[in-house]
């Protein structure tokens, strides 16, 4: 302990060291800040990847009848939920664990696995609220660049080996880029995961995917994590639910951090209802892979070019620099279309869009050219 | 660092030391584990301090309305829901904190404040999720013992003062007696506190209470955090809502650690509803003020007394010591009344009854004596 000067009463409580010299700021603004900010309500909502074509009616309905009994507490261990996910993934329920959210998980992750003096490596541009999580329990973030607009695993396998690092996020597919890795490469991250790395493979996206191109990984790994969130194709990102497969003994260990009552009675019922509903989701798979191929026409319109996507979102190269991207992208959000876009170069020459219904795309639709002139006039 | 051998490949990916060290108990187990255990449900659920009276209807049709808009996320800083609960109280949306529940905010406040080599202290058999979380960061934990079946205040705060402690964790009314501290119990308590030492005043059953004998607490104290919940009076346990009132400041740092998205739409809109829903709240507190009158009739007629309570739930003296009351407990449970008790001597001489609906006491009534008689024959 340093010498530092006792508080007085009226002082407010120290934080710990670590936690005082985080910053204040948040993972993500979220648009309703950005709607009291501006004034007004956008119009198309295309920045969050949620699913606007919505939950299963299923779904809401057993929401809707959970909602009568939201009295009592959810079953801390999630049994029938759980039970149901595994099924989903041919698993039985020991190798799942249920969070609030796929965050809510990378936290606990971050918590069980990382401290200071730790490491973690992810790819420079990647989902930020691990790096929050990373950041809050104090550990070290090493980062690598994406390859050609691809996470490059195989560049941070070696990352993770020269670090020590205790944890590697990897996003497939990927966001905020939309690309999807081979079975091979994937593979071939987990065979050359260093001793005592751990990787949490974030799938938040793999309903998107052709199906054939998920890669296989052995659920009795001792260290491998994969993601998987009921916030994008099932359409639930309002319940926050998200959940882990991986091995019995590392589905255990979350047992000792995480918060046990945090996903309530209504969520499971939700998510519960939502495993079933298997129609819907090819639906909503399908419906979402016509909304990328329509804004990639709405793109090429403008002399744009969209990027592939495995996801239900689509990058828009704006076919300059990151300050024509930017541009863009203010001149859209005052066109009251709400998206938004990579941070490091050179992918922040894109824009990202959400694959929504048809009613926000045609306001995106109405707004792109518009916002493209408008920036080149301005940069 | 220490020498440890260096992983090999099919070893676990290595806990942190300190979270390798936490046992592998949880907090609580759910009445569902225990009905999977039996074989069959509970009839009377009297064990968790739920309200059976359920939601307040507003706040059920807010839910289900929210249901269908479950795609979108819930706003990160849930404006309109800090606005109403400070509302309520008199105070700005900037005094307000959400998460998921009390037990949430517990463990971010622990987070914050706690690390190894610093101390919190609580009474010895009050809430175990604060002591849950305290172990979760590797922090020391003091306990105080209760004073004639309450928190000893003055003697919580000259531990705190002897251990350093950086929080103080203080229940009112209190869990598992159902105990008030008087105003200025908790005045002097606020006064006490060392100069370091941050209070969390736990007021989960506070719309119970007397609104007369709550304390009057500085809302812009640097170092009193007061903890409030939707899951008791509110009846919305299965949404899990909790919220913080504190000075700006304190309120701003769990920014820098939450799960900024942890509680979703759907929750965020059945709370809104609640807040505004004083009538219901009122009725439910009528009745639970009669159920737990009930209770005490029904504790009386197999010659056993009630605590005061000024809870949803009734601490009954069964008369002895630790060991009857456990197997009474038991011998309750084997009748399908799921109820608790507390954990240490002498609090442990009774077990804990929540202040439900008559169809649940009307079990409970039955259960009682047979169960007490049966508990006699075993001790």
């Amino acid at each position: 302990m340093q010498d530092a000067p006792r508080p007085a009463a009226h002082d407010p409580a120290p934080l710990t060291p670590r936690v005082a010299a985080l910053p204040a700021t948040v993972p993500f603004v979220g648009p309703e800040a950005q709607e009291r900010a501006r004034g007004r309500p956008f119009r198309a909502r295309l920045g969050a990847n949620e699913s606007g074509f919505g939950p299963a009616p299923e779904a809401v309905e057993a929401m809707a009848r959970a909602a009568a009994e939201a009295w009592a507490y959810g079953d801390p261990e999630m049994l029938d939920l759980r039970a149901a996910i595994g099924a989903r993934h041919g698993l039985g329920p020991e190798h799942v664990v249920v969070g609030e959210g796929i965050d809510g998980l990378l936290g606990v992750s971050a918590r069980l696995f990382l401290e200071p003096g730790r490491a973690a490596v992810t790819s420079l541009g990647a989902y930020p609220t691990f790096n929050y999580h990373v950041a809050g329990v104090g550990a070290r973030l090493a980062t690598v660049p994406y390859r050609d607009d691809r996470e490059d695993a195989a560049a941070l396998a070696a990352a993770a080996r020269a670090e020590g690092a205790s944890l590697l996020y990897f996003a497939n597919p990927d966001n905020p880029m939309g690309s999807v890795a081979t079975p091979a490469e994937v593979s071939a991250l987990v065979d050359a995961l260093p001793p005592g790395c751990l990787l949490l493979l974030d799938e938040a996206y793999a309903e998107f995917m052709d199906p054939a191109a998920l890669p296989a990984v052995d659920p009795a790994h001792p260290r491998v994590i994969r993601l998987r969130t009921f916030s994008k194709a099932m359409g639930l990102a309002g319940l926050r639910v998200g959940y882990a497969l991986t091995a019995p003994e590392t589905a255990r260990a979350f047992d000792r951090l995480r918060n046990h009552f945090g996903v309530g009675r209504v969520a499971q019922a939700g998510a519960l209802a939502a495993t079933a509903a298997t129609g819907w989701l090819e639906d909503v798979v399908a419906r979402t892979a016509r909304a990328r191929a329509r804004i990639a026409e709405v793109a090429a319109a403008s002399g744009l070019s969209a990027l592939p996507s495995a996801t239900n979102f689509v990058a828009v190269d704006c076919g300059a620099d990151g300050d024509l991207a930017r541009a863009v992208l203010q001149e859209l959000l005052a066109r009251d279309v709400f998206a938004r876009m990579p941070g490091p170069a050179p992918l922040d020459r894109c824009i990202r869009v959400t694959a929504g219904p048809d009613a926000a795309l045609d306001v995106f639709e109405a707004a792109l050219p518009e916002a493209l002139a408008a920036a080149r006039r301005r940069v």
